[in-house]
């Protein structure tokens, strides 16, 4: 019982495909998605520390690199199950922490099950980091979204992903980081070449002025 | 807001994959799962009708056909999570209930809204046809792990679902069409050629003995 | 020689795709596609029963599910060749009778070769259920295809199968079903989004009016 | 109405897969099955030259490269319905050559019609090229089946393919290739390491023996 | 040590695709392209013969069919690593011939690896026919490109490679089949309907000026 | 030029699939490899630290998250090739050097090309968290490798990845992250059921042997 589970169990990953039942050019697994949303907070902490803040770059990489691992006990429960009831979303939490608990116990020696829960545990807290994986984590969703409107995906849900994901990423318009990316990352996304570009520039400018934030580009 | 919405979310169904985070040879969608039960209560049905019973075979049809559908608005919440505790079953069934009935108000034009209520409804039922889908949803899952088992996946799981969807089964023993399936169809399976035939006819014998059903088929 | 080929024979479905030879999008399975055909004959049912129409359920179910089960001993033989001379027709409907009394006769245990003779005939005949039977099948085929005009295929082939699909459905104009089809349904399709809209528009207002149905729409 | 569509045409080539209606580990497109029998054709009269017969290599390459073209206009129709009969095996090849006719009359500029007639008739004459194409075809599809068979495949029917290509071989047993794909190609096919390596080698001593083939490997 | 490593290695170019590392609607794998570059060598070659020019045709089809079967141990070198200096250029080539020259020694049985020495050599030499495949490679890759303009690929590798393709063509404008693929081929090409053809026939009316061919149409 | 054109070609690792040319049964993208060493790089930096050795979390993530990103513009050079003399793994390494330089110059924003320098920089040095790397990714691929075999791939150039993974990994013997993989996760994972394992047990021994580490499981 000891690591060779988990370390088989990373291979699982990449055979969960997000955001099943829809059409999708491109298919993104659990694992890649793992990956950018690492590489994108990796990013993010970059200029969260040149802007002067102190970054825990251990607790950052940590918390990207795991924060979807437990998907392999817990599946995927659709956004509006999980927000059905305020009752039904403490008690999936309860579920997800208790599963999380046992996971460690049964499949992780005990010399690491401390370490370990601290890994599996959820990482969107209130620190720096936490924040910053908030933000990650919806950057790669609107980075998929953007790839499958770009390429001309006739599903609207994409449209709806794009704008929830900026919807988040603008909760967090203090940070220095989502200004770098509202300022310089963003507006280069928008003037990518597509069908629906001027669709996609309307849907940003709304979210910009609902969150009071100056547009930074033009059409 | 008519039925065209519906006609084109049978589509969707094609696009998301049955249990998802292992690897598998073969994969099957839930399009391709909801017309293997069907076909599958058809033979059943045939078996009960044969013997006597009555068959209403416009609800069994409709039962089959329609079981997964609502997987498309609920998405694929894992077994361990729907049954960490009554309390939370019984409110993901109250909640797959209210999207259902949301659905259909919003999606299905109103003079078929009475019809789509029956059909999306929970089929398992302890009518003759709704146990005869509660049997070939599980025929078709011992299915889909044997054809996994044959082609050599050294996954565990796929024993432990072929050993679930058995036990399952049996629960139904009493019926004539399982009788059938036990005393002509199991055999012929457990008869093909694979690696770990023994393995298999072992878990297959003990199964049986728990239930108290005569075994009807050797080594 | 049981009922367990059949059922292992039912994924074998899964593994033929539909249109081969030409780039998709989308693949569809015969297994999938069966599963759409008996899920729109099932909502064209509703329709015919709502305006009054007996329907025979069970006849019409069953016609929708096996209706492609013999292209797993036929194959796909394509349509230029079957209609290539009237005696090359005539030959390929005898031997694909042929095979498939021979099939039920090698495959099907005696006790159900009568009830699987009757479910692999050919469904599409002049009874209500056969006609819708036709129309449903062309539905998913018109379906289908929208789906890759929509996406943006550049193959014409598909703006022809789209074409020829609703040239079938319009030959049934008289059925309650198909007037629904046309007034409520296709309406809804040709109003999404897609860059090619205009032509389909224009394709399928010829083919009302050759068909002397009026356009029940508006671009 | 150029060479344009046949150009693209190619490309259909890698949109048909081979044999459809079985689960395989590893799917092969005709583009790909027609590059394999030309590479297996060029050995194969490698052999043949060496042994002092004279090879038309213009047509050799030519036979074996367009072999399957016609698959594109024709479809895949199942052997045991191209055999039903001996009318209808006539028929279709009929068929098969007036649409060959057709598509050279219509997508073919006429400078080079006469050429792809040449090109796109049945190469499999009993001209020493003809008969290495006959032989090229089998052992492709010898291949295909075997690596299936080795990667546990349990569908008995890529067992069935092994069988009727060796046999197809060895019907021109007297052909220098074939010998030497006796003596030192199969040996080493079938001295593999693989789980069912026996049966092979019994299937394929049946097979010589009946051929009166003197058997070249032990067990 | 015989062929049969070497027609078991066939299938392996199966297993390569091209142009790894950018989203495709369509993988193409190394099999593919040389039946599809073998089929372009043959017509382009039919065309120098109509044209008064001696072809051997052994030698063309030799030449088209073997092309790339060094890539399977030399591997996809990127082309910018390849062109990074001339030392490193004649280094990589210096190597790809020994490594051909150890592989012929160790694979090939004796009596053929003369002929084999001949097949796997660099073909894009200054003959007629080394030529056509230095045109035919590039026809592929342009219609390879297209396929994905077409589709409508964001990605602006695409028409990168489609200009690169067209100018080496170019780079052999002096031959009667590069002048017939100009004036026959291309037209009809860029005459199919898709959104960015504008930008496809600038940029072609761009590089017909640079290399002083005359635009053979219009938009 | 901002971080717009980086964070979108992660994605593109998703596209490149390692080991291309031979058949396996399961694909693995650069982008999920990435995230699999980065999760192994953390557990054994968790063993080393319970061990008393100090640990540059930050260092440690970094390498291993960044390892494999120049691929993307390097592409994927086979061994034999790299390593065929001295003076061209010198050249290729500066040629690698060098594009990775200038991808820095032109496709990352001033103030950060200093860091982005050091994160593609090739991280497998002497340090501690360096050789954790090293290991980490040769214990990535003999899972790979293990996975193949388990499955029953025929392929031997998987157990020859598997034996060539294990030889580097106990290079680094010395590590008591290397020690815990030796006593407590090869056993384990030598311990599932496979056909093969003998084989596999025979050549761990072996190579352990000649690392003249302790033999620390039994058949």
């Amino acid at each position: 019982m000891g690591m060779h589970q988990y370390i088989k169990s990373l291979s699982d990953l990449e055979n969960i495909h997000r955001c099943p039942g829809k059409f999708k050019y491109e298919e993104h697994s659990v694992a890649a998605h793992s990956f950018k949303v690492t590489q994108i907070a990796q990013f993010l902490g970059t200029v969260e520390e040149q802007a002067g803040n102190d970054i825990n770059w251990r607790s950052l990489y940590e918390k990207a690199l795991n924060h979807d691992y437990t998907e392999l006990f817990i599946g995927d429960i659709k956004t509006p199950v999980k927000y059905a009831s305020p009752t039904l979303r403490d008690q999936l939490a309860e579920v997800e922490e208790s599963m999380t608990a046992q996971f460690i116990e049964t499949e992780i020696p005990e010399e690491f099950q401390l370490v370990y829960s601290e890994r599996l545990k959820e990482g969107k807290d209130d620190t720096l980091e936490g924040k910053i994986l908030s933000v990650a984590d919806k950057v790669d969703l609107l980075y998929e979204s953007f790839g499958e409107i770009q390429k001309g995906n006739p599903e609207v849900l994409f449209t709806q992903i794009f704008e929830e994901s900026l919807n988040t990423i603008l909760e967090f318009k203090e940070m220095d980081s989502v200004r770098y990316f509202m300022t310089h990352i963003l507006p280069e996304l928008l003037s990518e070449e597509f069908t629906n570009q001027e669709e996609l520039h309307e849907i940003s400018n709304r979210i910009l002025e609902e969150h009071e934030v100056e547009q930074t580009f033009v059409i």
